[in-house]
C-alpha cells in the first residue's frame, strides 16, 4: 500500500505540513521553562509582530484553531439575543458543525452570493424587526477573506459593508484563515484590509499558510476584548505552553514569509487554472484570486482523477470542485495533475 | 532583565518544555502531504498505540489540550439535566472558568475531601432526588488521577467508585492529565487504573508529561463514542493538522517514554519533599505520591522565595504552597530550591 | 383616550381573549388542594383527552407557551449537532428570537417556499454532508401546521415528509399551534393529520385556539419522551398549578369546543376574503385555508386603516399584510373592516 | 377512591389554588381584544403597581414561573464566565434541575448555612481568583427571601450583602418566591427589604400567594433591564396573553391582599409550630418566622402521617420534614394534623 505521506493533492491548504521556518522557531523556543498561558516572551514578541502589522491599538489573543478563533470572536461582539449575517457559503455556517450557534446562541442569517462575498444589498434583506423582540437582532457580520471561494473582497468593498454596520451600530467580524492569500493579490498590507478599513476583530489564520497549529483573534475594538480572556478560558482555547503557538507567528510575521507562502499558494492557483483552462471540457466557476480553483468536471471523470489526487466535490448537484494550493505545492504537481485531467477528459 | 526563560521554578509541569524525542517525532512527522483531521498514518498508529496500553475494544480521540478533553469527555456522556459528582479540588470545578457548565449544562456536584480523592460514602451525599425532576440527576463520577493535590488513587479504590457508579446506572470519568505519574507510583500499567478497572471516559494527558500539546479521549464505554466525532468537531477541538498530534504520543506512548518522563519527575518530587522536611518551619501536608508537593510556608517568606523560582500559593488562608515538578526538573534546581527556602526561613 | 380594550383588530389570534367555557373550567378547578407540577385528577383528565383524540399510546406533557413547546421538542429529538430542517417562514425561525439555536445549540436550515409548505423535494436541497463531522447532521423536520401564511398541509402532504424522514433516520416535528384550524379546513380528525401520517413529536396550541395560556407537547415516538420531564423542568416549563392549564385543555378537548373555535375562526377568516376580493386594489396572496388572510395593500392605505384595526405587515417590501381571525371576530368585525378598507382604498 | 382534590396538606404552598378576589381580577380582563405580549392596560397598571410598592426607578417584567424569573434575572446580570454565589439550600442550587447553569453558563458556587441565609463571611469564602482567567468570577449573590427555611434576612442583614456585592463589583438577585412573607414577618413595606437596602434584580413571587401563575422580574438596577426584553422572549418567558398574568398580579398588589394572604399564612405556620412543640418526641429546627415548620419526626411516624396529609421529607438522612402553610390553610387543617401527630407519636 502507497502511504497517505507520499499522495499529494489539492484538497485542501491544511492538507499541508509545516513551513521548515516555522519548526525551527518551535524548536527554538524550547528553551528552559517559563510561564504557561501567555505571560512569556515569545509571546509578547507575538503581539508585537501583530501590533507592527496591524497597528498599536489593538488586542491579540492566540487560539488553537480556526473554528475556536471564529466562534469565540462572534461570541465577544454578541449577546444569544443577537443574529450574526454572513454569505451562505461562509465556513462559520457551512464547516463548523453548528458551533457558532452552539457557543453563541445567536442565530447564523445566511445570504446568497454568486462569489461568496457579502455586499451591503444582501446584508440588507436581513435587516427587519429591528427593536422587535420576537426577531433576533442582528449584530455582526461575518466576511471572509479570501473567501471560501477563493475569490477576495477589494478594501472599498470591505469599507462599504464596515461602515453599513457601524451606522447601524452593528460590528464586523473578519474570517481571515487566507487573510494572507487575500493580501498578497491585492498587493496591499494586512491593516489595508482590516484595521485601516474598520474591521472590528478579525480571526488571523496560521495553520492553512504554513504552521502546524494556532490562530489569532484580534480586536481593533478594544473595547469587546474586555473580557475575553474569560471567553478564551472558557472556551477551551486557552493553550498552556503557548509560546510554542507564539513562535509559529513570530516566524510567520516577524519577516516576509506569510507573504512568501500565501504568494506561492497563490501562483500555483493561477498556474493550475491557466493549464486546466485548455481543456475544453473543464470550465471554471470562480475568479481565481487567492489559492483556491473551482470547475466543473463532469463527474464520470472524477473518481479516476481523485484516485491519484486527492480534492473535494464541492457541489454534487453541479459537480463543481475545488482545488487549493498551498505554500508547499509544486509547479510539478500542478503540471501532472493537469496533464493527467487532459488525459483523463480527452 | 533576566529573561524568562532562564528563570526555572516549580510552578506547573506546563511550564516545562517539550521532551526532545518529542519535538524529533513532530518534525519526522513533516513529510509532504496528508488528510486532514485524523485520516493520515500517525493518527492511525497513535491509536494502535492507545489499544496496546489499554486494550482493543477502545474508542480514541485526540484534542488540543486537558479542558478540551474534560468537558467533551463530560459531554459524551451527560445531557444537560445531569449532575457531574466530583471532589472540591477538581480541575474541571477549580481551573476551568465553568467551561463543564457551560457547555454541559450540566450541574457540578463537589465533595469536600482532606486528600482530593473521591470516595463512595462522599459521593452518596449527594445521591438522592433520583428520579425528582427538579433535581439535576447524578450521571458522571469524575476522579482525577493522580489527583490536584499530588496523591493517587490505588486501583482498589477507583473500582469501588466505578462499581457504585455502574449499581446506578452511571458512569466514571476519570481526569488523567498525570496518570502517567499515578501509573509509576504505583508501578501499574496505565490499564490497570483505567479500563481494567472500570473507568468509562479517559482525559489522557499529555502536554503536562514532555508533550507540547495535545490530549486523548479514550471511552472504554464505546456506546458513549458513537457520535463523538461531532461533540468534537463542535466543541472546537478537531485538529485539521492532527498528525502531529497524534505523532507526539507515538514517541510518548510507543516506546516507555511515559513512563520515563513520569518517573522522573515523581522522583523530583520525592527529593524535593526530602530536602523541604528537613526544615522544622516547613510542613508538608500531603502525602508526595506523584509529582506535587504542598506544604505550609509561613506567609512572610513567601514573597522573597518566589523572587527565584515561580510557583503559586495554593491557598492564601493557610498559606499552603503547591510546588510542581516535571520530566526536565534538575536535581540541582530542587537542591537550589530547598537551600534557598531554608536560608530565607532559617 | 380610548382604551384599548375596546379596539378591536385582526392583529393576531393571541389578542382574543379566553373563551368562556374555559374561564369557567379554570374557576371549577379552583377547589382546595392537590399536588403541583402535575399529579392531579384534571392533569390525568386532560391526557386522557389527548389520548382520545390521538390515540394512547403517546406522551403528554403540558407547558406555558408555544415557543417553549416547541423548543423543548426540538430538544427532545436532536443532540447540539443535529440540524432542524424548516420552512423560512416557520415559526421557529422567524419568530422565537433565536430560543431553538439558544437553548437546542442546533443549526436551522431554511427552505424558501411560495406557501409556507415544506417539500421533500425543498428538504433534499440540505440533505448533504451526511457523516461528515464538519456539517450539522440533519435529524429533525418541522413543519407547521396550518402554516404560519394561513395554508393547510394535506395528510398525504405529511406523510410525504414523515416518510422521507423516517428513510433517513430523522423525526418530524409538527408546530400545531393552529392545528384545530387545520383539522377544520381538512374535515379531518386531529390524528389523521398527526398520529396517523407519522408526525412523531406535536406542540399543540391552545392559546391562540380560546385558552389564556398553555400548550402540550405530544410524543407519538415516546422514546423521545423518555426523559423529557428534566427537559421541561430544566427548560423552565414546568407549572406548579398545572391543574389550571389542563382544565382548560379539558374544556377544549372534552367535547367539541376546539373545533367550533377554529371553525368560526376559519369562517370568518372566509368572510374577510370574499369582502377584500370585492376590492380590485387588494390582492390575496395565499389559499385562505385556516384563520389567516395575506393580501398586498397599497402602502398609502395601511396607516390609515391601522388607526382604527390591528393588523401587522408581513413584508415591507411588498407591501403584504396578514389579518388573523380568531375565535371571536364577529361577522360585525369584519364587514366593518371591509367596509372601511373599501372606504379608504376609494 | 379518595380524590386528591379533597385530600389537604402542608406539602407546599403551591398545592393550594388561587384566591377567589385573583379569579375574579382574571375574569375581569377578559374583556375584548387587547394587544398581545404585553402592549395592554392591565400590564401598564400592573407595573404602577409594582412603583408604587417599589419606588419608580425600576423596570418590571412579567413571567411564567419561578425557576423562569430566577434564570433570566442572573442570565441579565451575568455573563457565562461569572459565577453565582448563594446558600447551599437555594431554590436555584436544589430545586431547579440545574436551569441556571443551562441557561446563564454560569458556575453556581454554594455556602453551607446553619438557617438558609448567607452572610458576608460565607461569602468570602468563594472570594479568590479575581481576575484569574481559570476562575469564573463572582458576579452575582443570590439570597432567598424568605428563605427555603422558613426563616427571614432582617434588612440590616441584606443590607450587609448589598453593600459588600457592591463594593465588589458585584449584583445581588433576591429570590423572592416568599417575599410577602417575609415582609409580614418583619411588619416592613415591601421596597424596605428590596429596592430600599440594595437589592439589584429581584423575582417577586405570585404563585406562591394566591395567584394562578406569574411572577415579575423587577430590576432596581436599571442599566441591568436595558435588553431584557429579548432575554426574555428567547428565554421562553414570554407571556402573549400577558394582561391575565397582569390582572392577577394587580389584585394581589393594587389593595393589601398580598399581605392577607401572607400574614394568614405565616399565621398558620405559627400555630402550627406551636401545636406540635407540645409534642415532646417532635423537634422544630429553624425558626418559624415565614410560612414554613421543619421538624425532626422519627421516621417510623412519618408514613402514617403522611397517608393522611401531604408533606415532603426534607431530610432522608436526619428525619427532618417541611409543612407549608399558604393563604388557604385553615386553623381546623392545622389542629386535624397536629391532633393526628399528636396521636401517632404518642
Amino acid at each position: 500500500m502507497m502511504t497517505q505521506k507520499n499522495k499529494r493533492g489539492f484538497a485542501s491548504d491544511n492538507n499541508a505540513g509545516v513551513h521548515p521556518e516555522i519548526l525551527k522557531a518551535m524548536a527554538a523556543a524550547n528553551a528552559g521553562h517559563t510561564v504557561a498561558y501567555g505571560d512569556d516572551d515569545d509571546t509578547r514578541k507575538a503581539v508585537e509582530n501583530f501590533k507592527a502589522h496591524l497597528g498599536d491599538d489593538i488586542g491579540v489573543f492566540f487560539v488553537f484553531l480556526g473554528t475556536g478563533a471564529n466562534v469565540l470572536a462572534l461570541q465577544a461582539a454578541a449577546q444569544p439575543y443577537h443574529s450574526v449575517i454572513c454569505a451562505e457559503t461562509a465556513h462559520i455556517h457551512v464547516d463548523e458543525c453548528a458551533a457558532p450557534e452552539r457557543f453563541t446562541g445567536c442565530k447564523l442569517l445566511t445570504v446568497p452570493t454568486a462569489d461568496g462575498k457579502l455586499t451591503v444589498e444582501g446584508i440588507r434583506t436581513h435587516m427587519h424587526g429591528i427593536g422587535f423582540e420576537h426577531h433576533a437582532q442582528p449584530r455582526v457580520i461575518s466576511v471572509t477573506q479570501a473567501t471560501e471561494l477563493g475569490t477576495v473582497y477589494t478594501p472599498e468593498e470591505i469599507r462599504a459593508i464596515t461602515d453599513f454596520a457601524h451606522e447601524n451600530n452593528m460590528v464586523v467580524h473578519m474570517d481571515g484563515a487566507r487573510l494572507a492569500n487575500a493580501a498578497v493579490h491585492l498587493n496591499a498590507e494586512l491593516r489595508e484590509l482590516t484595521t485601516d478599513v474598520g474591521i472590528d476583530i478579525l480571526s488571523f489564520g496560521g495553520t492553512k499558510n504554513g504552521m502546524m497549529y494556532g490562530e489569532a483573534i484580534v480586536f481593533s475594538n478594544t473595547e469587546l476584548a474586555r473580557n475575553f480572556k474569560y471567553i478564551r478560558k472558557q472556551g477551551m482555547q486557552l493553550a498552556s505552553k503557548m509560546r510554542f503557538i507564539s513562535a509559529q507567528f513570530n516566524a510567520l510575521l516577524g519577516g516576509n514569509l506569510w507573504r512568501k507562502n500565501a504568494a506561492h499558494a497563490n501562483a500555483m492557483a493561477k498556474l493550475l487554472a491557466r493549464e486546466v483552462e485548455k481543456i475544453p471540457q473543464i470550465s471554471i466557476t470562480q475568479k481565481v484570486e487567492a489559492n483556491g480553483v473551482f470547475a466543473i468536471v463532469p463527474p464520470e471523470y472524477v473518481p479516476e482523477l481523485q484516485k491519484e489526487f486527492f480534492f473535494y466535490v464541492w457541489d454534487e448537484a453541479t459537480s463543481e470542485v475545488r482545488w487549493m494550493t498551498s505554500f508547499d505545492t509544486t509547479t510539478e504537481d500542478v503540471l501532472n495533475f493537469s496533464a493527467l485531467l487532459g488525459k483523463i477528459v480527452g
